[in-house]
């Protein structure tokens, strides 16, 4: 069912406004437009969302959970299927984490050194090592387009040793991953920038991963608490570490308006549970901000959830049909407020790129960041 | 959204074989194949399928349960809003019970006589009256193709005398329906017959609703815990005291081989949360009985559900994939699984009105029996 193009991994520049960049990256499985955001399938399933809806969304590709994925179902069986793509069915492009943000942030570490960290599973408790080359071996039984370094990413805030402990850490875990890394045409692997928002070592760490070399480049050890004026702060001078012909991605971002702002700062692919998580808990990303269907006010609304939108959500049902499920549990309101809120982001990508295209996205950023000023309409 | 067509309300019997009947029921939002498996949409849900799923399916009715719907969103938003089709965007028929049998299931009874049944909501506690009138006018409301009488439904076992009184004030409110019950073109009341296990009492309860005269005939107090030879004991003569012209409803059943064993005993519609409820579970309708998808012998099974369905998760995906969503607990897992049982289901009555059309129903009936014999192959 999974088809391969036989190209190499590249990134191909379209078009840049300022520091915005709209471009194309080439993978095995097809191309994904930039910029471009992916949906996260932790569990090889993008959470109430079949993949025809997720393909119906224009999503080109999506995340898929190393740490998750290697407790359940388990590496042997991977291997077994033949990877992620054939075990969920998905033929297009895959990015896959290296475990290293959720080891440390679900599981109980054990022990952590420079050959890696030992842990056990939030699951059943199992124990489990996993090191750069281990990381890497997994993602490449997975199949991901897109195999992202094994790093050790420091909570927000982080003193500044611990941040430079962390980042040179990543850095020696970086060599190990690169040369671990199985090169094949098609599929690439990427570095992560750490530093926490000491400048200096995200300066430090960025040079080090460029001489050892990637086809992308990862802004790690955002969106981890520091908050989005601090993200942008970071934002303002990380990507000019980076080389142009390179993606760039901001891991786990974000809100609307973080993407946005990312966007204008030079960033091309994002990633986040936010659209999936906040439909199953009623909110919706609507053109003007954000609403929870679940507020009294939307009971007897007969509009749709946005008016602009064309999603089988929008097009099919009203906010009161969608406050009632809500209300009562269904899976149903899970289902389609999950759908409407990819089928959000990936409008609001389809604009950006839009934008860029045609030289207005410093306009549509400014005009984007202002209708957004009063973004929890009603939470 | 809702289209009508104006017509009479009407059952045309198309051919006979023995007692089995493939027959069609037209109504105000379309025609209904016989026999006819309707899924139930309890909270103007299917649970877990939209409603192009469920149109997918091949079902061309569903059915909707008065008491639900009373309590949550409430009578007052559905007469706002224009009935239950409008508000949950479904434009074909719909069948709407008459809140009895919850209101004596699920509801806390405060008081019950011939004028009707005082009870407190399983939500909030809040106190309700339902009467044979209000039953009717609610929905009316709804905007139901099919309303069911309001009507005292006995549990099994039941005595002789509980079964004759429980029956007797059906018949009451029988009356009361019928004279409560708007006719409008298109739209059609059935009357139920009561009686629980006793042939004289059924009798009694079929000559006094077709002397009163409804547009077709239900057959409540089955499926409720007497087991499958009990309930073809008690259809064996009870499709008997029912005219040919009229469409007959086996209330709530039931599993594949209930619905076979009562097709041929001249049932001509069903209903049942089987399918879906089955499918959250994660068991499955295969063609050879129903198999546990969380079984270990699925893990590594590349095969699907069921190689003969047409269904999206057997056209798209493995029951490796199924079997770890279902472990996972993943919302899709409950959609794939629920929308292949209710695929299965409508499956099912396509071959019933296939093979009574060419008058091989007597011998598909006996195969399909036969082939149900181990039913349950790893529960």
């Amino acid at each position: 069912m999974t088809k391969e193009i036989n190209s190499e991994f590249c990134f191909k520049l379209k078009s840049v406004e300022n520091k915005a960049r709209r471009g194309e990256v080439l993978t095995a499985h097809g191309a994904i437009q930039t910029p471009a955001f992916m949906p996260v399938g932790t569990a090889a399933t993008v959470k109430a969302l079949r993949n025809d809806d997720i393909k119906n969304s224009g999503a080109e590709i999506i995340l898929g959970n190393t740490y998750h994925l290697m407790l359940r179902p388990g590496m042997d069986l991977m291997k077994e299927i033949g990877g992620l793509h054939k075990f969920m069915n998905w033929d297009r492009p895959i990015l896959t984490d290296s475990g290293g943000f959720q080891v440390m942030s679900l599981s109980k570490i054990r022990k952590i050194s420079d050959a890696g960290v030992e842990f056990s599973s939030h699951i059943d408790g199992s124990k489990y090592f996993v090191s750069p080359e281990k990381s890497i071996e997994i993602q490449h039984i997975l199949g991901s387009d897109i195999t992202m370094i094994f790093d050790e990413c420091v909570q927000f805030p982080a003193t500044y040793e611990q941040a430079k402990i962390a980042m040179e850490r990543s850095i020696l875990w970086a060599n190990k991953s690169k040369e671990a890394f199985v090169k094949r045409a098609g599929y690439g692997i990427f570095g992560i920038v750490q530093g926490s928002t000491f400048a200096d070592l995200r300066e430090i760490s960025a040079q080090k991963l460029i001489e050892i070399g990637f086809d992308g480049y990862a802004i790690g050890g955002l969106a981890v608490g520091e908050g989005q004026k601090e993200m942008f702060a970071v934002l303002d001078y990380v990507p000019d570490f980076l080389p142009q012909n390179r993606p760039r991605y901001l891991m786990g971002v974000g809100k609307p308006s973080d993407i946005v702002g990312a966007v204008l700062r030079g960033v091309d692919m994002f990633d986040c549970v936010i659209p999936t998580r906040s439909g199953r808990t009623g909110q919706a990303f609507v053109r003007d901000g954000v609403i929870n269907i679940r507020n009294s006010k939307y009971r007897q609304d007969e509009k749709p959830l946005d008016d602009k939108c064309g999603c089988f959500a929008c097009k099919n049902h009203s906010r009161a049909y969608l406050h009632h499920l809500t209300k009562a549990g269904e899976i149903l309101a899970s289902m389609l407020m999950s759908q409407h809120n990819i089928f959000y982001y990936q409008d609001l990508m389809r604009d950006i790129r839009k934008a860029i295209e045609e030289g207005k996205f410093t306009q549509f950023a400014a005009d984007f960041l202002q209708s957004q000023s009063g973004a929890s309409l009603d939470i």
